[in-house]
């Protein structure tokens, strides 16, 4: 992208918000090579995300002008920061942070892995194997509260853009999901039907489902609530055992938490209200 | 299947059972073509689909020396009648039906449909423009027994071998079910995750889902659940308003039903417990 | 659609083309609900889809100012014909052209079928079935000019905007498809690798595919090239005879030439150079 | 499968196999938990892969017995080594390799890389940090013949039971072939249609193809030849660049690899002419 510009705007609708926007863009002499727009016409709101060739002489100055022209309220991005910083916390399961660490390394995730933190430390040889940071923050011993503050100074120190949840086991209090607003990111697998309470890859073995699936997305207050980013399955079969869709399902996790946060770097996705756009 | 034998085969797991099997259709010299065997460890129940190549000189001879050969309560089929009979019930939605009659019209079905059900008449022209009897036989001003009295009256004088709810929109009671035991056939949209309550499509529209699902399964007592034969996704997005959501939905409950059929109709499906063994 | 305008626009790209036409479209008091765009960078062509809430005082006279705002040779559509006419042109095979006609028959196909054209007659019971127009043009006994020349002139009496090839195996003309450029289109199956040369379902399952495909394109001059529209696959295993290769591959190019027709009939597909930009 | 007994078996086929081979496993007292049998009626060939709940006592002798019972020439495996060595060739693309070693580091392959070796040593510092011998062998200035040799003598060192090329460029020969029949396993993309010549990713791009796909296959003679083992795609769309259309074949080559090289380690594959036998 270092010959674009990414210009990310939400606002109130209204009538002529394009033109209003086209006008600016055009009077910095940058050429809309690519935009996506959506309403969400329940919410009455704006979404744009446009991509213009050549760099904007003065991100500051253009973001200002479209923020003066469009309606009170607007959110204006031009150009956000292309190397986000995301932290990472996990429990025990690798998948997920293997694979995100292996596209760290090889610089195709597009974001900088800034820590690690588990509640368990058994992925703690891996992660620093790649040169970062694994803290260690146990939950035993410690109420809710002061767990969820040792990883709240943990992540103070490194300020991520975004927290990926990468089969983190502990459900997170409304507390601290507050402090990361639409900037922590779930992956869970999911099923059809869904089975609700204990062990549902049991209960989905003894229904004899046929997709193991997987869903990532944005945590609000529920951890398996909140915008869902992206969605995939995997076909199985009766002669899977409990272990083999455990198996697909962490398959079908890893490809889906990678695949949403390759849209997350590339600010393809924007919350509105409790689902996102995603401009693929 | 003009020149072979198809064989299925359930009973209590034993040791040595494939090698009865096995002795028993050599010695009708039959030579095994494809097998395909599955033990339910949980249910110590054994599950064989076997076809050979050529005909057996006698099904019934072949049959009861298997059954001779296996352990009591071994239920055995060999050739089982070919041209099932489907008796289809509806409401107002085409999509379903629509593709099954086609199937059949043009003698890739497998199966003959015998009679299409509705609770309302809407379909009745498309379905007697195929020779197909229609039935209209309403749910209104009666009781629930009395109206699914008439409907196995209906049913009584076709003699079908399964009843497939195409988008038949009236919640079955557990005594009009009992009567086709592993014979009742249903689809319906899924979601990932669930949405429980009214208006499903709204709800998983609010949410945002990235994925539309369909399930077709055997029904037991409550409509939504019992042995799952099929099932499949398409993709939508943040564009897709409701109405193209319940669009996609009904794309896909059309080919996972018909899927499931012709599974059932090849006799691919076996139900243990509350699954199904399909072997594809 | 009917209180919304569609604008579609393809043009020379240019710096402020966005800015031209949001305010040329302000200026008639209309709101964009959404803005598809594409920049064909190679061929240095402005390619866009607008949906605006409210209808336009006069199509034609926002169609105008359009083409007038905008470099020369800009080619404007403003509410394109709803209904759409498609003429079918078939050989003897059932699977697309049952699947259209169910479609046109409920009302779900977006499309009026004006007539369906057989240079065999297999498919005219099933055709008139539904009171839509059956000819059969043999090709027998005839040079391809006569035969394309007859077929021709069936079209002509139906003036359709789209043929389409759901299964007609005979190969046109470049004379016959420049006649309907940009408005003929084709569904045939596709393999990975492909193979080349007679009875590719045998090569393929000699080969032991694990995918059958099927691509819609639009045709140019080589009958199985030209712009693709839609593609997609379904699993086989080496289980799969020949037969059930061609059963599958069946199933695909019908959903596959559903969905392209689909995305045709809704305005969202834009031939640029050999390829389409599809607004989905 | 520490408590099972695996046996694979291909041989003639002939009337009465399944019983010969029931009959023997019975008499070593093990019960069989699935039995996924094939019959290649092309080559006359039967194929059968059975999993018995219980150790034989002996392999062995359980070998030797089926041997004997089986018509000449029939090859049995009983129990096959599970911790199978893998050699990784590699040049410099690292999506494959990072993935298969990640699984092996944390012991989810199911199998040993015994070692990697690459024409360049980009990936030296990425295997050697998981202590994973990395060979290089730089083919330049070399003949094939001088090339192939030296890679062949640095596998000698390890006696791989297969030979992975996981987006290794250079093509082999069928003298370094022929060392390894029905060992060597390679991962290319493949498109629908097929583009032939230089950069196919160009050709798909221009093209506007709607699926990038990917084939795992073992090596016989022609690079890209050779029986499929798995094939997947992903969708792509035309926003998406040349760049993106590879980034989309790297993951999809990246997870038909991965299946692939399971369906091996867990010998479900075995090859019959030109094509596999793959008992998911």
């Amino acid at each position: 992208m270092t010959n674009q510009t990414l210009i990310l705007i939400q606002c109130r609708d209204a009538v002529g918000l394009v033109a209003l926007i086209a006008n600016t863009v055009a009077g910095h002499r940058l050429n809309i090579v690519t935009m996506r727009e959506y309403v969400d016409e329940a919410a009455n709101r704006f979404y744009v995300r446009i991509v213009c060739a050549g760099k904007a002489k003065s991100s500051e100055q253009l973001a200002e002008d479209l923020t003066h022209a469009l309606p009170e309220g607007a959110i204006v991005t031009v150009n956000p920061p292309q190397q986000k910083k995301l932290a990472v916390l996990v429990t025990k399961e690798h998948h997920c942070l293997g694979d995100i660490i292996i596209r760290h390394f090889f610089d195709t995730l597009g974001a900088e892995i800034c820590c690690v933190v588990g509640n368990y430390d058994d992925l703690s040889t891996f992660t620093k194997r790649f040169n970062i940071p694994f803290h260690h923050v146990s939950h035993e011993g410690k109420s809710k509260e002061q767990f969820e503050a040792e990883i709240a100074d943990t992540l103070e120190l490194y300020q991520p853009d975004y927290v990926v949840l990468a089969k983190f086991m502990r459900v997170l209090s409304p507390e601290f999901v507050i402090r990361y607003p639409g900037r922590i990111i779930n992956i869970h697998h999911s099923f059809l039907p869904a089975f609700i309470g204990a062990n549902p890859y049991k209960q989905a073995h003894a229904r004899g489902v046929k997709l193991i699936g997987a869903t990532a997305h944005f945590v609000t207050n529920d951890l398996d609530e909140g915008p869902i980013i992206a969605q995939d399955i995997k076909p199985v079969n009766h002669s899977h055992t409990v272990k083999d869709m455990i198996r697909a399902g962490k398959e079908v996790e890893k490809s889906v938490l990678s695949k949403a946060l390759a849209l997350i770097i590339e600010d393809r996705v924007i919350i509105t209200g409790n689902k996102t756009v995603v401009f693929e």
